[in-house]
């Protein structure tokens, strides 16, 4: 296993730095909305009691939100946190995986000892998800692990393909979850989401983050829809506190806020085209079209690596995802969020100065 | 096994009425510190990053305060996720709980599909462990769990007899979990600690929470201590980002605040003194002598079961736990946590009415 390593991580960038710009993460630009600034000073005092272990008003808050029955919803430190107590639950012996995509699904599905197997994406049909492909190795594993859309290749999965997919995968006892952490950043998911779906499928788990549209990584937040029965199994495996009182009524107050959310989801579509744009202007630059707030591209055609690169950035305060550690991705490949317009300026500006200048040395 | 019930649930019991008094928790009631309060304020806007996953700051504020190395130490979103983190990497087959105890201990094993087994505490010896018994059954089983001091009962064990248990372990590959989440509380811990062992014991694992003592329930925070290879062992099957952005920040806050520490060990022992006393003095109730902040008691020869007596005092809005369902335990004991002089007055008042209410019906 790869020693850890993602984006945002700042840490190791200088978090203190304000002039850095943080494109490694994809984390809605907008920031942390006054709804949710609120709640915390609402609610701070009330740290001295334990969170809701039952999680009630915020299941509620969900179950209006996307329509989903509370009973089919499972809460999470995090989605990634939920990936972890899936996989304990359902120990499937044989897990596969799609890459490149986030790398957390191999090692939750490893801290289970479950055996990963790979389905290898190709670099020259875009990293694009073989649907045939995928559908004949059904049979042979228990879980399948995909992200919808993809992270980092952005690919989004139709809602009926899915179907099929989870359809196919339930004729043989195949667990499929349905990673749907940045579907919030569509203006309609309708035609990708497959939460409604759990009703029909007993093999399917949906995941979604909570941290990345509603911008509170640092406080984790997350759910999983599931049908009543596998929530009932996975419930006892979950920490009872697991969710911090911060979080839950963070989240509350969130799911309320639909300026933000509509605010969001407009500039931030805005945002994306003229950052794909931007990119695909830049001579060298092989950019993949992007389905959310985050856009691959390959440097290899500038004669870099992806680790010059995004070094090079770095060094000008312009924090960038180097994809090269994903499983099944090259050296050259590197992945911007999407930010606010000055922000998305400077990037584009910042790429065009590290391209020149690698030519004069 | 049971529902989930535990202290501290004020969701049920009406966490909005501020005239509810909650006995039920044993949480520090001195409350939030200024320097937490602060420490909050001032990393708000950070909560658009992701926690450090490697908790370096923490890790180095725990490693001074506590006098242990940071290799040895994993972070937990409280110290309740690391049971689980612990059972699930070292899957133990039998794991030995003395009871009554704290029922996450059995909760968390399960989850980590271990068999339990029970060595029941005998109420005539006041649920004092016997050692002799325990030694013997240490060579029959894969792990074994001690609270010190063990919730609710309050018993601490001493250093050297744990030593003993730990050693004697040691010769059949048994592990030893020490859950000290209480310790904190005691003027010094130097008699009963056993974090420095991890250095000649790789069968030991040793579990502190900073939720009670730094009054931060809510936030969740806890460590674990063991020996670098235990932990290099735990890490992969902890979530990179378990400890939330303010739990880790307040942790570093609160660690150097040794104003709140000093404060709270001095005030709270002068409370643990006085409601020691003033409920021995309680006709009809049985009083275990209390080691930190809460006090075990027996209503059985006031003729009211502990549900009765809950229930009366709930009445009158005040909080206490029913201990009847902790396992090895009857239905005539209740735990009450040590609160502040005035409250603790209006505890005694409120179980002197509820006693003498009883023999009007």
């Amino acid at each position: 296993m790869k020693p850890f390593e993602h984006g945002g991580n700042v840490y190791s960038a200088g978090v203190h730095n304000p002039e850095v710009v943080d494109f490694s993460a994809n984390i809605n630009p907008l920031g942390l909305s006054d709804s949710i600034k609120k709640s915390i000073l609402d609610n701070m005092e009330s740290l001295v009691h334990y969170p809701d272990p039952t999680g009630t008003l915020l299941k509620q808050a969900i179950s209006v939100h996307y329509g989903v029955d509370t009973k089919r919803i499972i809460l999470g430190n995090g989605a990634v946190e939920l990936m972890y107590i899936y996989f304990h639950c359902r120990s499937p012996k044989k897990v596969l995986i799609p890459v490149p995509s986030f790398s957390e699904y191999e090692r939750a599905a490893m801290a289970a000892k479950c055996h990963i197997e790979r389905l290898y994406m190709d670099k020259e049909q875009s990293f694009t998800l073989d649907r045939s492909l995928l559908m004949e190795r059904l049979s042979k594993v228990d879980a399948v692990v995909l992200g919808n859309p993809n992270n980092p290749t952005g690919e989004l999965i139709g809602r009926d393909d899915l179907e099929a997919i989870i359809s196919e995968a339930a004729k043989y006892n195949t667990d499929v979850l349905v990673d749907e952490s940045f579907l919030d950043f569509l203006s309609s998911d309708k035609d990708y989401a497959v939460m409604e779906l759990v009703e029909r499928y007993s093999n399917l788990f949906v995941l979604r983050s909570m941290t990345k549209f509603f911008a509170i990584p640092g406080l984790r937040l997350g759910f999983g829809v599931a049908n009543n029965e596998l929530i009932d199994k996975m419930e006892p495996g979950r920490d009872p506190w697991n969710v911090n009182l911060l979080a839950q009524m963070a989240g509350v107050a969130a799911l309320k806020d639909k300026t933000y959310q509509m605010d969001s989801r407009q500039i931030i579509s805005g945002c994306i085209e003229y950052l794909y744009r931007a990119l695909s202007s830049i001579e060298g630059l092989k950019v993949y079209r992007p389905s959310v707030n985050f856009i691959l591209a390959s440097v290899e055609n500038t004669g870099m690596t992806s680790s010059k690169f995004v070094k090079a950035m770095g060094d000008r305060g312009i924090l960038v995802r180097d994809c090269c550690n994903y499983p099944g991705m090259d050296n050259y490949h590197v992945r911007f969020a999407v930010r606010l317009m000055e922000e998305n300026e400077k990037l584009i500006e910042t790429i065009k100065l590290v391209l020149v200048e690698r030519l004069k040395r």
